[in-house]
């Protein structure tokens, strides 16, 4: 890539970090921005500095937010009573995609991986029990991703605040809509099974 | 994403807009940086600016460069008798990875389409047929793209250089290296056939 020369190539392999940026796309990146004017560029240079000046975590819930707390945790109209735990800001970001949650959140910034060596004391608990004692939430919902990590993570929280008198429940698994049944894993099958209900 | 906040909103927005990037990676995207060192993040800025402000075309072949000539041209032991006339500066590249041409470059920075209005007025040929002149170089390889307005553009430049006395030639068309011939398009195959050559 000598021919591009080095500042063409330092930009090219500080866009190949980026998740999911290989180096062919980096360089197809590299070249469309060079391509644009200048006031482009440098507006794109500048909302991912002001992105990052500004968003900052809610110190409430640790939702990813500009203000803090988070617009979540200061509407009044929402259910005080009803916590959502979920691993990442992003998570949220798809719960509030189905307008059919009215609760509140709590962001845990990861997973139990214990063979990462990330324990309980790494993710955001302390400040979920915290938030627990006060007695005005009654249920939390596990909605960690329904793969190992997530499902240590939600046992670890039922054990923890079950015997603080909160309602713990952990979201349905299940055939995905627009599934296809043959396609399904055993797993997920068994647990489509298992949480089977009365059709009304 | 109004949960967000405006600042990230603007991120995600710009990021969607570079070629290859969705909605939903330029989210993952955003995610990221703003979960990054600032450091990091005026780094990659930095980058994206000091490529715009440094990198520009090369006043002979027109491929982009830091440097005007590009250091191709600069290059005193390129063969100065052959110009490979390309569409594109990552054609270029392309071309250097085989480490089999000697020569020297044109790039045409596009190809005639007339679909889109696109005519041989709005390429580097006027400054290919100017390189052509002083009688040092004898062939020009095009290798625009083996597609339509690839094909096209080849055309164009065939009837407008023969009749200066310099060789043109095309590159090969025929199967990929490690291609199926079974999966091979008709017309692939067809000018497999008829560029075939004796086995020595």
């Amino acid at each position: 890539m000598a021919q591009w020369g080095e500042s063409m190539n330092r930009l090219i392999n500080l866009l190949a970090r980026l998740p999911g940026i290989g180096p062919k796309t980096a360089q197809r990146l590299a070249f469309h921005l060079i391509t644009q004017d200048m006031a482009q560029v440098q507006n794109l240079a500048k909302a991912m500095i002001e992105a990052k000046e500004r968003m900052g975590y809610c110190s409430i819930c640790f939702h990813l937010s500009e203000k803090d707390p988070c617009e979540i945790c200061q509407d009044s109209r929402r259910d005080q009573s009803t916590i959502c735990v979920v691993s990442d800001s992003r998570d949220v970001l798809a719960m509030e995609k189905t307008r059919e949650y009215p609760g509140l959140y709590h962001v845990l910034q990861g997973a139990i991986i214990p063979s990462a060596g990330i324990g309980p004391d790494r993710l955001r608990i302390k400040e979920l029990v915290a938030r627990l004692t006060t007695g005005t939430v009654t249920e939390v919902i596990v909605a960690t991703n329904p793969n190992i990590e997530g499902e240590t993570t939600a046992m670890y929280l039922s054990r923890l605040i079950k015997p603080m008198g909160v309602r713990v429940t952990r979201i349905a698994h299940g055939l995905p809509v627009g599934g296809d049944l043959e396609y399904a894993d055993e797993v997920t099958l068994t647990r489509s099974l298992m949480g089977r209900r009365e059709l009304s």
